[in-house]
This record gives structure tokens, sequence and C-alpha cells, in this order.
């Protein structure tokens, strides 16, 4: 038997980077750029604990493109290194020095956080260059270093002559990455990935407009001074304590997030916690709008504050994935399948709380202020209703705040809709029927009708509503939902008293005949009732159950085939009205079924069914009856 | 100076392959089976030019899952190795073994595709495992070895007794990958990535029923035998020729392809080019539908019938993401950022190659058999005008096939149209009017009042259609288009003839201060215009430009802030008819006032905008008119 140890040759281990490491060459910035934080951040901390005997200062991370050597600088003013550091931290790759450092400062570090989670990042630098140079003089007394390797193996090392503290690294860009040496694409990868990293970065000059001296004249132009142009914010909201934070703050950070959005967010949520894992972050609740450029604007995921990626798909729970804002973890696992993250501890734990959160804060915006959380309820009901569907949890809290508005504006939560109309909408069958409405116009007339008899009638126009309908109605007991054109009213909400008919039901018999003589069965089923002399005489009505099925499967779900099924009508015929009367009175055959016809094209005008051809000969007969 | 180079310390690559190589662990078993793809490949390979003098065979690759041993084992009758190919080719992380065969029979091997693409494979078993063992045997002559690594880089290497020729995995697999110790999983993975490889895949066995022998009674069973069950098919069609093809071999293979799917697709376009990059592939035009399960089947991009992803943004154009089948080549980078691959050439080339081939196909498709071409044309319209709008070349190709449909159910192409309608649809400005609906029965009067004049309406409903016919007038010289309900037909296509009138100016200023006191100004501006005596009395319009740009915007692009425009209309009313001259002459100004209400009523319901409470009084109306 042989024993014997791996041996990793490393002509292979560069090419191997620069392919397969990671997916997208950009992020080369992103992790020098953490680096640069890191060791500022380390720097301050060794000076904080007593271990680094110089002036930390006010330091900064410094970007420079030079076109025309066709170099990339990333300079900062951290503890930088010593030759001997040179060779154990970058001719070692896939380096431990962060654990290290984790190791050796153990006692005295209480933020675990500020140790990047890039550690491998300087390698990535070969991904967009073909030689790359560090120059780095380190906080302790040593010479500076100046490291140079052109992707070989084969690397140099001597003494050089830089004299400020801190590390500067030199990209000589490769011809297939000349796109880093434009200004516009740094800018670009900067703002998305270092937008807000705890130490200022700079990326060239400004020109910034001063006040003008008390002594000025009028004409006189302001005087300007050149500044640098520092691109991030090293202090974004989510880093902050709720407490020092105003409506205000929060307002201007969404502006920051999402410079392209111009509503107002409706309201946001801090989150904030340390055990068991740690996250912090602030959600925001859109308005709603049809412009697509927004709602591309995602919730960003960071990582002590590095941008890693806006899909938070697995993350954030589904429901919530129209939300926006940010959210701040160094417990999320990158660079696992979705179904990893969704099988992961952590994450889900993550996604339970922000659930919760989310649900407390509408509770209690809901407590603290009804009228303004009613105004915003059409904006943020999709998110609502679609939670109560998609996660339990969600739909046990939601009692408290979700809301059911009337037709006439009226917000009721569950409990209220109850008790307001448990006396008058309990059927003969003990069960309640809660009447609604999709839309106001097209079913103004059946809506009409059943406010007659003093019935609320709910609106109810979100596309997922007959789903979340089906999960009531199985989740609170003795209920059903019946939308007012479902049938006519009465029987809607069935109840004992019977009308009188004035037809005689050899009258009805004949009446049903003609009726269904004249009437295209396979369009219409003909149904007599015995309703209101003033209700209307013809009316046309869809099965609830039939419906909602078909907009089931419309949305995902329902019962197989259902979507396919033909449209079916009930033409219900009230045989109390005067019409229905004069239409079996009426002498010649002719004249009845011009009555029957005419009155069924207004029964399928105010159901929206009568198009086309018929409701040009429709309105051609019409202006003709006017002239 | 020091001069040295980079150590990688072996300790740090596990981790590093673990964590970042691949961000998905399941893929582990993609990379083994094409490693005992590619030595099953090779053997055949040698053995075909007489390097290996055994017997090929019919060899399979075969996995096995042991639930209680919680092990994984890949086993195939490859060309194997001996233990110091294992100690060079295993022991080397980052091998290069492909590469090597690769020149070493260079002038032999014809084709190039048998080397994997996924070298580095191996090590992606300690993604999911914590110790892997290699048992395998050359076919040449040398006893077989056994390799065994806990990942740590120590490892172990004895003689081993396998006699078979060929080579074993066995993953110990880990605590945290126990999911791959689970018969459905493997089978959802294998039929994933690896249904189409080239070497049978064994998974288990399965129970086939067998004919009947002759002398079989009635009721005896039919007799049944355990045979291996082969997951995979190695010979997709899309590794055919063409020629070799019938019109079912396409429509079986997307039924392999995607086995939910229901429909039939409309049509194939084969893909096949070896030069200046290779791609094979077959992409269907589906039919269309609503159906979201089945939007899911995406096109599917292989390499080596390897499946890679069936994420092809930005190797199909985005006009064909819509298409299904398959694409498979070699040629296309993987791993890199979107950016990348679209400023990437080959993939350039890749992508206006398939972009030729639709158009090529279409055309042959058109000239053919125009008629099935008609047919299929609700089904292929939205990617061809799709394609039209995002691709200048496309856009010149589609003319030779793409379809303007008429409400009467004809299909022209442009010069078709053109030739047919020049003549009458001309107006005196030398500019060719084409008309076009968007909904047969919305704007069922207007269509009709246009085909009285003998005009051609087309019939345009895609959603981004404004967009088209936007492209189309700066495109085409001296055509505008115009929507039937845009304003009233004489103004649609203006002619040099002028309508008398029956009305003296006098009296038109009379009625145009009556219409104006009775109308609300803010919601229709009134224009009286002098029509043929029986066309409608009252008519509403809605500006082209105006409605087209609302319905740009909403479909994204447009002019910024049209769509928040309020709705315009106008109210044209004809001069001539009688009912007007009766409206002129009615005594009593509340009378009058009726007629111009019903009128303006009938008009609003002929353009769908008598809605709500107005459609509930006037069928309430028109209820009392009748009885």
């Amino acid at each position: 038997m042989t024993k014997g140890s791996i041996n990793v040759s490393v002509e292979n281990i560069f090419p191997l980077i620069k392919k397969f490491l990671y997916s997208d060459h950009e992020i080369f910035l992103r992790e020098l750029v953490s680096n640069a934080t890191d060791a500022t951040m380390k720097l301050k901390h060794l000076t904080n604990i007593g271990e680094a005997k110089v002036d930390y200062g006010d330091p900064k991370i410094e970007i420079k493109v030079d076109k025309e050597g066709k170099k990339l600088h990333i300079i900062d003013q951290g503890l930088g290194m010593t030759k001997e550091e040179v060779e154990k931290y970058i001719n070692e790759v896939a380096f431990s020095g962060a654990e290290e450092f984790l190791d050796q400062y153990k006692d005295k570090v209480e933020d675990a956080g500020i140790i990047g989670h890039f550690g491998l990042g300087f390698y990535s630098a070969f991904m967009v260059a073909d030689k790359v140079e560090i120059i780095t003089k380190s906080f302790k007394d040593d010479p500076a270093a100046h490291w140079t390797c052109d992707g070989s193996p084969e690397f140099t090392l001597e003494e050089a002559d830089k004299t400020e503290r801190g590390t500067e690294i030199i990209l000589h860009i490769a011809e297939d990455s000349t796109e880093f040496l434009e200004d516009s694409r740094i800018n670009e990868l900067l703002t998305k990935y270092n937008k807000f990293m705890p130490i200022p970065i700079k990326f060239g000059m400004k020109t910034e407009t001063l006040p003008k001296p008390d002594d000025a004249k009028e004409d006189d132009p302001a005087p300007t001074q050149e500044v640098d142009n520092i691109i991030n914010n090293p202090n974004p909201a989510w880093t902050k304590q709720p407490t020092d934070l105003e409506d205000d703050d929060y307002k201007n950070f969404y502006r920051e997030l999402y410079p392209m959005q111009f509503e107002e967010p409706l309201f946001n949520i801090h989150l904030n916690v340390d055990y068991p894992f740690n996250l912090t972050g602030i959600l925001y609740f859109p308005k709603m709008t049809n412009d697509l450029n927004v709602q591309k604007d995602r919730i960003q995921l960071y990582q002590n504050q590095v941008f890693v990626t806006d899909n938070v798909e697995g993350i954030v729970p589904e429901f919530l994935t129209m939300l926006k804002g940010v959210i701040d973890s160094p417990d999320i696992p990158l660079n696992v399948s979705r179904s990893y993250l969704q099988a992961d501890g952590a994450v889900k734990k993550i996604s339970s709380y922000i659930t919760r959160k989310v649900a407390d804060k509408l509770k209690s915006l809901f407590n603290n202020n009804r009228g303004d959380f009613e105004k915003k309820w059409d904006d943020i009901k999709i998110v609502i209703e679609y939670g109560m569907l998609s996660e339990e949890k969600f739909f046990e809290k939601a009692d408290a705040f979700a809301l059911y508005p009337t037709v006439d504006g009226n917000f009721y939560t569950y409990q209220e809709l109850y008790d307001k109309i448990k006396a008058n909408q309990t059927d003969k069958d003990d069960k309640l029927v809660i009447l609604y409405a999709s839309n106001k116009d097209e079913q103004h007339s059946y809506i009409e009708a059943a406010k007659a008899k003093g019935y609320e009638v709910l609106l109810l126009d979100s596309p997922i509503v007959s789903h979340l309908l089906q999960k009531l109605e199985t989740t609170k007991e003795k209920i059903s939902f019946a939308r007012v054109d479902a049938d006519h009213v009465d029987n809607l909400i069935k109840k004992d008293d019977s009308k009188i008919s004035k037809l005689s039901d050899e009258e009805k018999t004949k009446l049903d005949e003609l009726l269904k003589d004249v009437i295209p069965s396979e369009k219409f089923s003909v149904q007599l009732e015995t309703m209101d002399s003033d209700a209307a005489p013809f009316m046309i009505t869809q099965p609830e159950f039939m419906r909602r099925m078909k907009e089931m499967q419309a949305t995902g779900g329902g019962m197989f085939g259902m979507g396919n099924m033909p449209e079916m009508y009930n033409l219900i015929v009230n045989t109390n009205s005067e019409l229905v009367g004069d239409i079996l009175n009426t002498k010649t055959r002719k004249k009845q079924e011009r009555l029957i016809n005419q009155s069924l094209d207004l029964a399928r005008l105010s159901q929206g069914l009568l198009k086309g051809e018929e409701l040009t000969n429709f309105i051609k007969r019409s202006y003709d009856m006017i002239k």
C-alpha cells in the first residue's frame, strides 16, 4: 500500500480560478475593495485595543484608472503587510489570513463581522489582469515590499520605497478585459457592490460649489473647489438603531437605494436581530405601480455592507419578494443551490423571522392608525393576500389586520364583517353567505339588487381572490362566499319566506315553453323565478362554483380541465315583472319573440355579454326606436 | 529581490472546491457520469483505431444506491486506470488528463467532442462525500488499483482484486448530503442531467411484460421478466442527420424532452453546423397556451449530450426564448456572466446563426404550404412580431413571410396588402392609410363602416402591435396606420370629394351650441361632420396618436408621461343623419336633451364606454320603453 499526499500543481490553479471560481468576472473589484476595507477595519481594531501604536486617522480607499498605462489601482491606508506577511499570505493560495487574525485576537475581537467573507478574493484579480503588483507598507516599522506576478506561479518580491502605510494593488488589465479601464464601468461596479461599504471610497474628484463670500457682488460666480468624489455612504440607515432614525431618514435611504424610484414607500420595517442568527435590514412596502423599470428594483442582499445579489429567492418568503429594501446577514450561505437554501436551518429561521416581523408591523400599523392603513390597503393587499395563501402562520396572524372592503368604501376585519352581517345574511340552513363583487361597474345592477336587501357587498378584485375565498371557506366555519351575479338575490341567500306568484302554474308552463323555444338552450339555461315585481324582468347569472374554478385555473390551481369548460349562464326570468306578463299576453308570436329577444339583449348588456354584430344591431334598432 | 513559486497548500483546496467551485452541489453526479462516459467513449475510440486489443462489447454505466451503507456507486466498463495512471491523473488536482489524451491521439481522433469538458469533475465528489474510493482496472494487463481519500490531502493506494475492466467510484455520502441516498433524488438528477448521454445508464431494474406464449390460456397472466432500467436515450434526435428523421421522430423527441407537454409542436428547426463553430440542436415552435406549467419548459442547453442549463439567455436571441427544444454546443463558454456572453464573438455568431435559420425555416414553411402557415399564424405571430421589433436582420427577412390578417380571415404579406389597397386607400396627400382593428367585437360598428367603403381592415391584436406599427411607419414610405375607431371613416382616409350638407351653416351653429351645452366638454370634444345619411348619428372616436402612445407606454416604451394622460374622446355628430335633424327640430329643450343623451349613451355603448350605474339606468329606461 502506498500513502501519499495529493499534489496540486499550480500551473493549473490560475486557469481554474479564471474560469470557474466566479461566474462573473466583474466581482474582482468587489473582492479587492473588500480586502482593502478589511485591512482598514483591522487597523482600526488594533489601534482601538492598543496593539497598533499608530494614528488611525481618517483613512480612505482610492480607486484610480490609468487608461493609457492600462492599469487599475486600488489603494488603502490599512494595516499593510511586511515582506514576511506577503510571503505568508499572498504566496499561499487560499491563504487563511482572516482565520488566523481571528484566532489571534479572538478574545479581543467583539465584532467578528469585520472579517471578510471573501478571503480568496485577491486571486480573483487574475480574472481580469495578466499581471498584478502589490506595493505594501505595514503599520509596523518594516520596509515596504513590492510583489509582482504575471499569473504564472513565478513571482518576484523586493523592497520598495513606499512610505505611507497601507497597500496598493496594481492590476495590469488583460486584453480581453479592457472594459475595466472605462471610468463609467468602474463607477457602475463601485455603485453596485460598494455603495454602502464602511470605509469611504474615493474615485476621482468632483467640483463642489461653495457659498459666496459676504462681500461678493450679485454677478460674481459662486466659488468652487475640487474635492474627493466619495462614491459610498459608509453608514447606511440599516446599520443604525431604529431609535436613532426618523421617518425621513427611512425615506431618504429608500431614495438612496433606488434613485430611479419616484414614488415614496408606504412604510418600512426595520429588521434587527442578533440571535440565533445575525441579520439587519430595512424592508419597504412600495406603492404598487405598473412601471416595469421600477418593478426591477428588488430587495438587495448584503454581507457586512458588501452587496451580494438582488436575488433573494429562497431567503425571503416568496410573498414578500414584491417588497423592496435591504437585508444584511453574514449567516446566509452563498453560492449554494436554491434547494439547498430552502433546506438550510439558518435560512429557514431567517425566513420565518422576516415573516413574523412583517406581520407584527402590519398589526401595529393597523392598530395605531387604522384610517391610514385602510388608505394603503389597495397597495398592500396583494402582498397580504398572497401571504395568507402561502404561509399558514401569516394567515393566522393576518386575521387581526386583513381587511375586507365593501363596494361602499367601508373596511371590515373578518370579525367585524361577521358581526355586522350575521343577522341579515345567514340563510335558512344556518350558513353565513358573504356577498362580493369583483368590479363595481360590470356588476352594478347585481350590486344594487343586493344592497336593496340590506346586504353588504364586498369588493374583492385581486387576481388571486378566488384562491383566498376557497381557503377562508375551508378554515372558517359555516360560511360561503358568493359573487353577486352568481344567482338572483333571493337565491344567493335563501330564506324561508316564499313570494306569491302572479302567474298560475299553467301560465308558468306556457311561459317556460315559449322561452325555451325562442332562447338557444346551448347558451342559456332558462330558470323561472318568483321575484319582486320591480326587480329586473330578465337577468343573466353564472354559478359561483363553475366560475370560481375557472378563475382558479387561470391563475394556477383549481380543478384540472375546468379552464376549458364552456361558459355556462343561467337566464333568470322574473315571473312577477310587468314585462314578463306582457310577453305572455302579447297576441302575435312575432311580437312575443321581439319582446323576448330585446329583453334578452338588455340582460346580456347588463352582464357585458352583448358584443360585436349583435351589439351593433341592438344599437341600430335603438336609434330607430328613438327617431 | 527574491524569486519564488507560489505555493498552493492543498489543505485549502478541498474546502475551496466544496464551497466555491460549483454553486450547485447536485452536479457532482453529472460530473462523475460524464467521466464514466468519457472513459467508455475513449475505449471505444482506442478499439476502433486498434490501440486497444480488447472486445469493446456493449458497455453500460451503472449507478447504485446503498442506503444502509450510506454509499453511492458509479460503475463504468470503460478503459480503467493502472496504478500509475491513478497516481498521475487523480493525485494531481486539476489534472490535465483529457488534454494529454487529445495531444497523444491528435491525428487519429476525428471527433474531439469525446473529450469531456468537465475535467475537474472528479473532485466535485467531495462536495457531497466525506470519503471517496476508486476501484479501477485498466484495459491493459495491469492489476487493479484501489484508491481511497477522506477529503484531506492524504490518500492510500493499493492493489485490488477487481477483474472486470473499468472504474467504480464509491462515494461515502456526508451527513449533510443524505438526500443523495434517496432513489427518487438520484433518479431526478439522472433524468435532469444525463437523459441524453451517449452510453446507456442503468439505475436499478424494472419489470417488463413479455408476449404470452402461443399455448397460453385466456386467464394466464402475461409472463414478465426483470430487465435493466436504462434511464437515458443514448441517441437523441438532435445527434442524427435531418435526412434520417421523419416528422414523427421530431414529435416523439418533443414528447421525450417535455413529458408534461400535451400539445404537439407546430414545427421544428433542425440546427446543424460545424464551422465556424460547432452546434447541433432542434428548436420547436410551440402552440401558445396559458398553462404556466408548460411555459416553464424552456430551451435546454447541452454540451456533448450533457445537460448544462435551461437558461439560454444571451445565447439564443431574446425573441426566440419562447421557443422550446435543445441546443448542443461545446463552443459556448459556461460559468460566465451575461454581459461577457453578449460580448463573446462565438456566442454572437451562434445567436445570429440561430436567427438566420429560424427566418429561413419560416420562409420555406410559408413558401411550401401557405395555407398551413396561415393556420399557425396566431400561434407564431408573437415570436415573429417581437423578432421584427428587436432584430433588424430578422425584420428584413420577415418581409417575405410576415402576415397581415384581415378581419375577414384573409392573410396578406405586406406587398400583397400594398398592391391590394393602393388604389382605394391612398388619401388626397398620396399617403397610403392602412386600417386595422384590435378586436372584432369591440370595434364592430367601426369595422362595418370601413368595409362599407370597400376598405380592408386588418386584425392586429398582439400586445406589442403599436410598437410594430411605429416601426413599419418609419421603415416603409408614405404609409400610416389608423385604427378604425380613430376617426369617422371619411376622415380616416381623406379624399377630395366633399359631401353635401343637409344643414345650413346657421343650423349647424345652432346644433353645435346645443350639443356643447348638453354634453360635458371635459369628456367629449364635439365635432360636427357631414356624412352619409345612413351612417350612425353619433359616434365616439379616439385619436390614433394619443391612443397608440398610451398603449406603447403600457407595454414599455412610447413617450414618457403619456401613460398618465387622461383618456380623450371625440364625439362625432353626423349632421346628415335623420335623427340629428330631429334633434334640431324638436320643440322642447327637455325633449332635445333626452334625445341627445339617449344618442350619446348609444354611441358610448358602441365604444364600450357605458358602464356601471349609467348602464343600469340605460337598461332600466330601455325595459320601460319596450313595456
